[in-house]
């Protein structure tokens, strides 16, 4: 993929701009309703919970000025589709998870998450204070959209086995479901990776076709009843170390709006996705007790299986270095990373290690 | 401290809502200024960076409607009387630490941060996901408060020091600088704790007077100047692991405030609060590493001192739990922590560990 076919992606957004531009005076005065299209079902785990707290306090916050009517994945566009319908004017807004969009411009992959990437304070981190969103406001410029983070799922774990991993080499040949770029990198490691829907997982482990899976996290996982057909429960992963959810605006909608307003939708998906991060730690917390306590084996992987990840990580990231625009996102994210991990090692890491070894040793 | 004291000190408050409750309709129409009091100078790094980040995203998504007059410490009232003058109706609003009241009511030491206490995201899902809000609601009814966090420090590092503590007995006699519940904890190891206000810090340190001191984490303490007089800097501490500011309304001025005005300073903590300690982690990260460089030794207390921390810190938690408020709130906290660390130490933790392995392997 190269930089002149973004060029030609953003004429879309471009021409519905001037299209529109002059009829934005007109939406100032009075209440409103803007469409937020979505990539999933209403009441779905997580996701949809980001978007109805946002939702919920932009009206709040605008005194019923702003209303933001939901659609769920499919009432108006396809899940997938909701970048284009967004980019080209069809929609005003959506709220989803860009790294679905990493089609569009590899760029989008770190504002969801990547493999050997930020966890979620590492990522808030960059996007606030290292320059994340400045860059994701110029992918925005190409494809006629404002962006913001709004909500996060937290650390997704390396999911469910029917049989125990115990070196790189259990990993050929694994028959094993994850999407995405972190799918891609699996595929790298000698697995077998297998695209299924979600609604589609618990069939496939219960059948044996697939060796195992990753979904979301504990809360969400459970709901679907993996701990019924799985012994073996790896609570930590290489591929989704801490992904955000986005609101994405049209361009046009976005400059329609008053500069309250703008500064209200800016701070509703900040704390959109504070409390969509934390919700998950309180969930996911719970959860991870409950399938404990039905027997669910919690393991690691070991050494071996964390390097064959790294390696095929790096690989599959690398492949987009040919962009200047992607290189400048990952050099940007990658040294955000580094110096917040380096102090985090030394502050909280070393601080909390020592907490739960003095809390626990009684 | 018993609950009757507590009561008694409610009476100031209540008193002011039944004084000032018939006014209250009249803010309800056009612009208004409201009165911050706070326990810092203008421009002190992070607390007051947090309190004009929640002012001025407050003006913003008001439209100016609603302006907030920020007063430095000594310019109303002294900077550890903001409780009592906002709980009287002499000020509006204040931003602070609330550990600061820990002689109003116990309490309140646990929404600043507690010595083996919540990292700033453990404390956030128990704020927002795990009953901590609610809880404080319940303080603040005895006082006369509406209070949110707006703000966070994270990490408090362990301090400076101009000599090796290689084990427990080492502490016996240190002459060292801490504040609040921290030291009184370290007091109970056998170290002189040193009362110095933050100013006079530097100095003392330089003239051999104290032995060392922590103040609030790598990016203030360099203002400070501290590099130059110590040796060793200990990366980690016990006493306050991730330190929340609160802003806080007279209940009065609260309740006559609109929903949507509500709505929007309780939106604005929150992304105060996402905002200051994302900062924190960015400023410190670049601080450590500008520290590193200049020769300072980054150093890890050993067990024997993390147990005696521990035992400590306990034994100075323990003195309150004749409260039964007190107890409730700590028993909330720590079943939260609990939970979140569980998950935290399986999931981000386990999977930063290998990530920093793995990257840094080359």
């Amino acid at each position: 993929m190269d930089r002149r076919s973004f060029l030609r992606a953003s004429t879309v957004g471009a021409g519905a701009a001037a299209a529109s531009g002059l009829a934005a005076p007109a939406y100032a005065q009075g209440a409103r309703t803007l469409t937020m299209v979505t990539s999933v079902p209403h009441g779905f785990a997580v996701f949809d919970d980001a978007a109805v707290y946002f939702n919920e306090v932009v009206s709040a916050m605008t005194d019923g000025q702003i209303t933001i009517d939901k659609k769920a994945a499919g009432e108006l566009v396809g899940g997938f589709e909701v970048f284009d319908a967004v980019s080209s004017g069809q929609a005003d807004m959506y709220h989803s998870a860009d790294y679905y969009f990493g089609n569009q411009h590899p760029g989008y992959y770190y504002y969801t998450a990547v493999p050997f990437g930020a966890t979620a304070e590492e990522l808030s981190t960059w996007m606030y204070h290292g320059g994340g969103q400045e860059l994701y406001d110029g992918l925005g410029q190409i494809f006629g959209l404002k962006s913001f983070h709004a909500g996060s799922t937290g650390m997704q774990p390396g999911g469910w086995f029917r049989k125990e991993i115990n070196s790189a080499d259990d990993l050929k040949g694994l028959k094993f479901r994850m999407p995405g770029i972190g799918g891609k990198a699996l595929g790298l490691t000698g697995a077998s990776v297998q695209a299924i829907p979600g609604g589609e997982i618990y069939q496939a482990l219960s059948s044996g076709a697939i060796d195992g899976a990753e979904w979301i996290g504990p809360f969400a996982d459970e709901r679907l009843g993996f701990q019924e057909v799985c012994d073996y429960y790896y609570t930590s992963g290489f591929h989704e170390p801490g992904s955000a959810l986005s609101v994405a605006f049209n361009l046009d909608i976005w400059e329609s709006l008053t500069p309250a307003q703008q500064a209200i939708m800016e701070q509703a998906a900040k704390a959109a996705t504070t409390h969509s991060l934390t919700q998950g730690i309180a969930n996911n917390a719970a959860a991870l007790r409950r399938i404990q306590s039905q027997g669910i084996k919690l393991m690691e992987f070991d050494d071996s299986v964390w390097d064959a990840f790294g390696t095929a990580s790096l690989t599959a990231m690398d492949e987009f270095m040919g962009d200047e625009m992607y290189a400048e996102i990952r050099t940007s994210f990658e040294e955000s990373m580094k110096a917040s991990s380096d102090w985090l090692q030394r502050a909280d890491r070393s601080y909390v290690q020592q907490r739960d070894r003095v809390l626990n040793r009684g």
